[in-house]
């Protein structure tokens, strides 16, 4: 099985999902880790050049979630519901405040490849084909893969 | 405009996405309160064969919800949080616990047509057209029209 060390980042073809594969030097554990708890999350979510601060989090079945990402002046607020947080997957909502009616459906999951290494499997479902062509045209792989060098970095450390 | 006194469901050709339109005798307000009030809730949603009780309920922007249908015997569960909460529009999550894993996002809408009268919209997103097919296949629509008929009624009573 060959190793996914950049995101793999693929548009399907016959509905309007993005996937997002990843591997990395840490188990599922910690993957989940990485994605509930916010002292982690915050770290390393989105590109070098922001800084993000957690407003609201409570990552359970039913909880709520919502953070903000400062670059200079701006700032930018994303938030959603926790549909279901388990330790093999996790189903949430998102969207983006600039656009607040866009709603994007997320399910992560955490495949254990053995050997203290774990695949993440996203996958974000939306609406239409023109929302998620914007999406993909948003230059949204600089945020994935700054995040997720940020977190292979945390693992490294031993920080997560 | 043609009033829409049967709910008119609809398979979109290109997403995995069933949208409902119906007309009802009451105000976007009305239909608004019939969506988020529990005790007006629980008594019209589902075919007449059912009866429901609410497990949990939090119908605001990031809470969440459980109710549980009961037919004869058989008990089933229904789940999800509400991602938005706002009187123009709710969008929730949906799951069916008999198929724990599979989630819809719905999306709801009123549009307001005068005279006491509002058009009822929903949007039900899920990411596969086979789980949109399975569904719509399912017997869906006789929920769908008694429950409905039950709102009709509880709103001429004027108890919504």
């Amino acid at each position: 099985m060959s190793t996914v060390t950049e995101a793999r980042i693929e548009a399907d073809p016959t509905v309007p999902i993005i996937r997002i594969t990843r591997d990395f030097a840490g188990t599922p554990e910690q993957l989940f880790r990485a994605h509930t708890d916010p002292e982690i999350f915050v770290r390393w979510v989105g590109p070098d050049s922001i800084t993000s601060r957690i407003d609201h989090w409570d990552a359970r079945t039913g909880g709520s979630w919502r953070y903000v990402s400062t670059h200079g002046d701006d700032e930018h607020g994303f938030r959603g519901c926790f549909h279901e947080v388990r330790p093999d997957r996790i189903v949430q909502t998102f969207t983006y405040e600039g656009q607040p009616d866009s709603v994007a459906l997320g399910t992560l999951w955490f495949e254990d490849l053995g050997n203290g290494r774990a695949r993440l499997h996203t996958q974000s479902l939306v609406d239409s084909f023109e929302a998620r062509d914007m999406f993909l045209a948003s230059g949204m792989e600089v945020g994935v893969n700054d995040g997720y060098a940020k977190l292979d970095e945390m693992l490294g450390q031993g920080s997560v």
